[in-house]
């Protein structure tokens, strides 16, 4: 298979969701509040690679459906994945994400110019609004994952799922970031982060492709051995796609990445790279590196020598290491499925959780 | 029928109700965080009056359904109202509700105790933590339901009303009641007050109308005149309700109520019953009520001024001459069904909204 007919598959797979959600919302007549119709939309505003669309799909294909037929799951994961977003970037005080400013932001100038609002009630506007956004973004999900064609009870069985498992995982992973990031350093340990990272990151994805694999094979998630394989599959490559966001929270380029630089070390983010450049480093630098870590007022310079003392102590190639193994985890569990044009595109999709710069 | 029957129906269903949640709670094995499941449970630690779900069971009675067959949607609808609770509490700073700590200050006293927080970290922490926590609430409430023992069919109908319809109905009341309260007391007009009731407080109760109906005679909810004719009737008795909320909110006794006295009164809350008192109010005390309106630091006299001034210019009166009417009209669409037992108690339950001190 051409490398070219994966990109122009997930070409294909990102318009198609993106023309779904934006059909879902001009078809949508009950919210009646202009700001909050404009929050909502705010990660929409541009198609986005919809790489858990594609995962959903692809797991469907694979065990033998079809992709009309599962289109608007497709477009609920994309809808689910983009309020926890919302959520998530009110808690972290994010201020970009994709290069735009983050929901709670602008609606914060919404607050400041439509209403007059003085600094502190413009923040507070703006998280609410981010908030009430988010929560209509959750409800949307699930309305669109009501709109997929398949069997009503294998559906009731997915809706169960997304919101009775995936749901309190991706939320317990949240509350753990949090309560990490309250945690000294010293007491942080490789399991909480890769716990964390199971949670966080690749709960999201194993439900993609558990969902797309039993709307394939129409056999509910829990007695479906084809869905549970996948499912095990898109945690790997979870936990792969995490270790690289947090390579690309040091050494990406904002353009690309579309996050301030250095954010990560800023905020003083728990992720495994770091955790093992400290236990790493020699004691003056890992001394100094404790100081610039969740300081906000660092200089180009202090962020230079945090990533040039990552990578020389050997955490980035070890960190890219273990999420390299991860993607052959993956692919190894893909290797028990037949041969087929689908195991290939999910093989190559696989491979985009490592290498890719935003 | 005696009285004392519909108060035994109620508090059977309030006992129903609150032993299916907690049989949820204590069967979910997904919230690995400790804090998230206190918060989570927060709001259940004792069963509430739970006029939602009698409202539900009701309906399915009068339109042929059985009460042990809806008892998951009747929990379902006590977890979606207990989830917009959590977020609306976080938005209007309220520290107190159904007289115990609101779910964001209880969780910033985890943060301060558990994680040794300052004040600003653990305001912060204590937010993201309620934020998360009606989070994870708003989908159990979808899972819960998705546990109704009817046709899948529906359900699906049924699960797409609330996320796809209630859910932005009801986010928009809360935004547009946000909007609102930045607005000058010399722009509101009745008509926006009462669209803010209806979306915030009628929304709700028309869904557990309409979703009990449809439980009971087996019909989608849009095509469905029992359920559209209940869904009238629980509007106009949200309406009567808020009211009722708004009065208690001015006049209401702490200790009943489970709200600091006055709050409305200190946060400017945008009541129908201010505004007409605005309206009726000598030039003089309309100015001292506009001065008091929004304070934080309002003295007892204060407050007894505000309530005093509410009564004497007849708004009081005229508030609850309203209230009284919208449950009269809401009696009328009852009348339109044939006499039944349960319709004799959804009667008893629409004069609930009035003759209440919580």
């Amino acid at each position: 298979m051409r490398k070219d007919e994966f990109q122009s598959f997930l070409k294909c797979t990102s318009e198609a969701t993106y023309a779904r959600i934006y059909e879902y919302f001009n078809n949508q007549r009950h919210i009646s509040e202009e700001h909050l119709a404009i929050i909502s939309r705010r990660y929409f505003i541009k198609p986005g690679k919809a790489l858990r669309p594609a995962l959903l799909t692809l797991c469907a294909l694979l065990c033998g459906g079809n992709e009309e037929n599962v289109r608007s799951a497709a477009a609920a994961v994309e809808m689910f994945h983009t309020w926890t977003l919302m959520h998530d970037d009110i808690i972290d005080h994010d201020e970009k994400r994709r290069g735009i400013y983050t929901a709670h932001v602008f609606a914060s100038k919404i607050g400041k110019m439509n209403l007059a609002l003085g600094k502190d009630d413009a923040t507070a506007f703006g998280e609410a609004l981010a908030m009430l956004g988010g929560d209509m973004l959750h409800g949307f999900a699930l309305d669109m994952l009501m709109h997929t064609k398949t069997k009503p009870g294998l559906l009731i069985d997915i809706a169960s799922e997304m919101d009775g498992t995936l749901n309190p995982e991706l939320l317990s992973g949240e509350q753990l970031d949090i309560r990490l990031s309250y945690t000294p350093w010293e007491k942080v340990t490789t399991g909480m982060i890769m716990e964390m990272m199971r949670l966080k990151t690749g709960a999201l994805l194993s439900f993609c492709a558990k969902a797309g694999a039993a709307l394939g094979n129409e056999k509910p998630i829990r007695k479906n051995s084809e869905a549970q394989r996948l499912g095990e599959f898109a945690v790997c490559c979870g936990l792969a796609f995490q270790l690289q966001d947090d390579v690309l929270g040091i050494f990406g380029d904002e353009k690309e990445f579309g996050k301030p630089i250095g954010s990560d070390i800023r905020e003083g983010k728990r992720t495994l790279i770091m955790l093992d450049a400290l236990h790493t480093l020699p004691p003056e630098d890992k001394g100094k590196m404790l100081r610039l870590l969740g300081n906000k007022e660092l200089s180009q310079q202090d962020l230079q020598f945090a990533a040039d003392s990552v990578r020389k102590c050997g955490a980035l190639a070890r960190c890219q290491a273990m999420a390299n193994s991860f993607v052959k985890d993956a692919q190894e569990i893909l290797g028990q499925f037949p041969p087929s044009r689908h195991r290939e595109l999910l093989r190559q999709w696989s491979d985009k959780m490592v290498g890719r710069a935003k």
